[in-house]
């Protein structure tokens, strides 16, 4: 019997599990949020994850449900697992990916390192906070940011009056998280992938470049990681994955400090934009990686195939240039560039696609990649 | 605009088009000729390929046709081409392909190395061919072969009577081919991709091992080949693809023999069986490759991304054994090893999948890829 695979979530997470899941013989079902996304090549159903009657239709034709995204309900996830479906992550774990306040406080349990952090829900706790930090410090919302959407740093308690308004009217009401502001020297990304009856594969710590907010380029390994960074880097994954009870893919993204510390930032249960490299990089890619943990298969090898790899995410110009009009231009100047397209309408500054490759030396790993890339500004 | 790209036959050559096509922001749609084939997944049209108006309906919605075997016929192609269609490979190329005669001819006038050969019309005229070449050859039924069959080692005129006789009640007519049987050491496969606009990228020969007629292993680059060998291989793939006109990935299968001369046993037109390594040896797999190609887009690297890489083919077995039965077990023990599964049901001696494992030491890479592909046994 081939295993079949429910994803739900129809953006590009879901389409590159797509030809992994074809190669190993899962059979990859989406339920979309419209009917032209990023994974519509697959069998897809369109519909509403916040919506239980719909998943659980969805899940009638599938032997597990992963997804392409954190947001859905924990009220929905809960019923799918009474329900008997085999949900991976579970709800348990994607709890600590949905709430950051929720995160805060497991990886303290934990004992993990990370910034200060507190939850305050008005200006003069946040104030506080700012007092007791230096004056300024990074406030989020604890649900639904991504790519910088949610993050704001202040440098004063009445910066974040929108928020505290917005969280009142709120009929979940709730607080927002405010965390010392970390004096990093770069930022790192752990992954690390565990099975339901767990067996667990870590990949190589990679270094991030963020810009605005969103991750601009991935290296990986991280340069100058081997030895102490990378051990701790690779013990706080596997403690967020066994203690939090992850299934599936998890992106541990870290910051490493002036003073060697390495502290938790955020956590990311799927596939993530920092492990993309392993596509053209690892033995196993993120995405077959990904399918084989919440299938209960056992997992493939982490090891990268060359010494380096770099990927560089395509961003949607302000003039719009459509993605398949430059496609050709990065193919012919960059034959060992690996070119990843998601389908998508290019509106500025949003993912279409990213580039990876990978080789002997570092210099000319980044330096093609950034090329080919740039082919589609 | 999205490229969308029509592939005649729901295969496994299909199904493996379809995870680098969405990579690259290729639309595949396939031509089945059974609802539940290999490439299923994409979005398939069940029809049959020799029937003008199915072919013509589904090339409606596409912007190049090309193909999963060689078997559509030739008055189909031309039709399809008058019609104003993208045919890639066209029927001037496919029917070196299609016909072994019109093969041997062809790469006569191309002045390439290839074993004596002759069209023999009846017995007599096989028993003298026979007489000039020390008793035993080679006879094949100029169509329709595949994977051993329409492949007879003779040594009398009278052993290929059933195929005269099949031959004198087939409308077309037509005669035998006969082949000098070649004293070869090891069989080679040169691979080369062409553009419609004439760019050609070569793959490193390799090395096929053939058992019953089937392709059973590959060894890429092939052992000992670097310098004459391989030079001679690429002159003959290059000399092919440029002389025959080929668009798409061109495999020619190639005789070593035991005084070092290179001679051409077969042609493909089409990804092959002796390119799957690509998939995880290789920058760019030859099912990119032939997308790129077919879609005029600018060639990839077919640079190797290891020393070494090994392709075993896994068979059905005469249990009937599931090919997911076993996944997990070759999983389990060889993570390293890339399991390709087809989607079909495991009849004794089909194809049904394929392992490919990379590596630095030809001795590791051979063995752990035969133990993984054992593991399906």
């Amino acid at each position: 019997m081939t295993v079949r695979i429910g994803i739900v979530g129809g953006g590009q997470l879901a389409r590159m599990m797509i030809g992994p899941a074809v190669e190993i013989g899962i059979e990859p079902r989406v339920l979309a949020e419209e009917p032209a996304m990023s994974a519509a090549l697959a069998a897809v159903a369109v519909g509403d994850y916040r919506d239980l009657d719909t998943v659980l239709a969805f899940t009638r034709d599938v032997d597990v449900l992963t997804f392409d995204h954190e947001h859905v309900p924990q009220a929905v996830l809960r019923a799918l697992v009474e329900a008997g479906v085999a949900v991976h992550p579970g709800p348990d774990a994607l709890q600590y990916a949905q709430d950051k306040l929720v995160m805060r406080a497991g990886l303290d349990e934990l004992g993990l390192p990370q910034p200060d952090w507190a939850a305050v829900t008005d200006a003069a706790g946040l104030q506080a906070f700012l007092d007791d930090h230096g004056g300024r410090a990074v406030v989020k919302t604890p649900r639904g940011g991504y790519d910088g959407k949610g993050v704001r740093v202040v440098s004063a308690g009445t910066e974040a009056a929108d928020w505290f308004a917005a969280l009142a009217e709120d009929a979940n009401g709730g607080s927002l998280l405010v965390e010392e502001l970390v004096d990093f020297t770069r930022e790192l990304a752990q992954q690390v992938a565990r099975r339901p009856s767990g067996q667990i594969a870590v990949y190589p710590v990679v270094e991030t470049v963020q810009r605005g907010g969103v991750c601009a380029e991935v290296i990986a390994p991280a340069p100058r990681s081997a030895g102490r960074v990378a051990d701790e880097a690779e013990r706080i994954g596997v403690t967020v994955a066994e203690g939090l009870g992850v299934t599936g893919m998890l992106a541990v993204e870290l910051f490493e400090t002036a003073d060697e510390r390495v502290l938790v930032n955020e956590l990311a249960m799927r596939p993530h934009n920092s492990g993309h490299w392993t596509q053209d990089g690892a033995v196993t890619s993120q995405f077959e990686q990904h399918l084989r943990a919440v299938a209960d298969l056992p997992l493939g090898s982490t090891e990268p195939t060359a010494a380096w790899s770099a990927m560089i995410n395509v961003l949607g110009g302000p003039a719009g240039a459509a993605m398949t009009d430059r496609l050709a231009q990065a193919m012919a100047e960059h034959p060992r560039a690996k070119i990843h397209t998601y389908g998508k309408a290019p509106r500025p500054g949003r993912k279409v696609g990213h580039v990876n490759v990978a080789g002997a030396d570092l210099d000319d790993v980044v330096y093609e990649a950034r090329a080919a890339a740039a082919a589609f500004d």
